[in-house]
């Protein structure tokens, strides 16, 4: 069956303010190291006037995915929802420049374009707090049937399942998928949001997702388990394949009774983690739609990822392409 | 005499959209290595649509300056147009979060931000391609005229000159800053700039400047000479004191029969050459107001320009009073 893209995603669509900070910082504002939080407009000026400057990138878990994608040399599309203002015209821009289709209606009137406002911390650990402006409109009609029908594998963040509207959206294209032949992928996005969706977040894996993405804090916590190992083989039961990453020690990738265990891929010096699973689901999943092995799958992953984090900013700096 | 703050810089407010090209795109965009070219909005829609993905950071060259003379320890303010938009709003936060005063009112209605779309290559050079929106608002009535009374030094860019209203504001400012017994200092900019107001520079130089700052190419193009000890004997008899920086050779300051060499700061890799006059500004000006000689000034200027090179951006990612 041919493709027009390899992979589709959907996601919310941000552009992240990046600054960094200090573990006092953190402190002072309460937030949790390492972790993604949602907050309001008034929050969000309040956050970022106690910011230090910053620099502005276009983000999203699943925009950075798809970014990746392209630069390996995959074909994408993205559905994703931003306003008519500045920040819209960026994230466009900056997908649409690399070759990713991007065809969802922006809003034209609400919210103003999503920001992600990330306080990258000495150690380069990355705190998210996310304001989801427009993104809170995306909804069923703006799935492009067609397009997720012509899809190897249609791609998704778990943070859709934050909007109401956004987890039918994904729901609908799920199904368009599986009624075309066609599969599906879902990343667990963060550990805070499988608190909050688990028993959804358990139920699609066992009945709809053909790919499950997740890091070891996500797992652990959709099988409420401290372990790995009995995460992995609780997924091994539930998932059909299982990608888990496990930050410098690697992934390890789970299907039926087969287990590959990947190393990560080499990296000097880490500069700013934020985006190192969206390109590691980048690397597995370009590797996938071209046929590959599923440890070779893992493999282009770990490079993606290694790339992103030597740098400040969620997308790569060097086209993958180069580095495979 | 106490002053409220030690410099205080008045330029165009731009947010740079940095990008990396090959020598190929400049040539197919008719783009003149190492310039800063003006372009209009629908130039800017067509080269911004052209160009890869970008980071949005907060720029101008005047306002580089300032967030360098803030991040040694200095304080300063900042006089520029901006649009109540959310580039607008990225400039802002970013010199205000850095301690730097910034009260000028924002445009309500007319263009947009200023964005300047820099394209970064191989070699590290910057071509510059600037739409200068609601820059082109500035005028007399947004000088502070108690804020430049109580700065120490008020700076400049030459850029102004491509604006007949802010060209005015600057003149304001300078009469206001003198009378108050205040020096003026401005920076040549860029060598085409030099060639479009060649003889109203070189009758402020000798009438007005008390501190000129230059690049080789733009004190040749002011004293229009191929040779730099030319150029530099040229600027000894008009100018009170001269800066001119020379790449990895370093600076000379001249001060009527004075002559300072100084070698430029060690640098391991330059990434990006954006903003390492505006940051020898910063040095030389936070030096000169805590009343340091001359060329301790060209050093902590080659400080500042040093950290700037080593990474994409135009400002400090590092605390450049962690530097000296």
């Amino acid at each position: 069956m041919t493709s027009a893209f390899d992979v589709l995603g959907i996601g919310n669509a941000i552009v992240d303010v990046i600054a960094r900070a200090d573990d006092a910082f953190l402190s002072r504002h309460t937030l949790t190291k390492g972790s993604m939080m949602l907050i309001d407009e008034a929050r969000a000026e309040t956050l970022y006037g106690a910011m230090g400057p910053g620099i502005e990138v276009s983000g999203g878990s699943c925009g950075n995915t798809m970014a990746g994608v392209a630069s390996f040399g995959g074909k994408g599309a993205y559905i994703g929802k931003v306003r008519n203002d500045q920040l819209g015209a960026v994230f466009g821009h900056d997908l649409k420049s690399l070759g990713v289709a991007f065809e969802t209606p922006q809003a034209t009137a609400g919210p103003a374009t999503a920001r992600c406002l990330i306080l990258v911390t000495p150690d380069a650990q990355r705190t998210m707090n996310t304001y989801l402006g427009a993104c809170t409109g995306l909804g069923p009609a703006d799935i492009d049937t067609a397009a997720v029908a012509g899809a190897a594998v249609t791609y998704v963040e778990g943070y859709l399942w934050d909007e109401p509207e956004a987890k039918k959206a994904v729901l609908k294209a799920f199904d368009t998928a599986h009624a075309a032949g066609r599969l599906v992928s879902i990343t667990l996005s963060d550990s805070f949001c499988v608190d909050r969706y688990r028993e959804e977040f358990r139920a699609l894996v066992r009945d709809k997702v053909d790919i499950l993405f997740g890091n070891e804090a996500e797992i652990k916590s959709l099988y409420q388990t401290s372990s790995f190992e009995q995460a992995m083989e609780a997924a091994r039961k539930e998932a059909r394949i299982a990608a888990l990453t496990r930050s410098e020690k690697g992934s390890v990738v789970i299907k039926g009774s087969e287990t590959h265990v990947v190393a990560a891929a080499p990296v000097a010096r880490v500069v700013d983690t934020t985006g190192a699973g969206d390109l590691y689901a980048s690397g597995f999943l370009y590797g996938f739609t071209r046929g590959k092995p599923l440890a070779e799958c893992a493999r282009l992953g770990g490079i993606a990822a290694a790339e992103v984090i030597c740098h400040v900013g969620a997308r790569p700096e060097t086209p993958l392409k180069d580095l495979i």
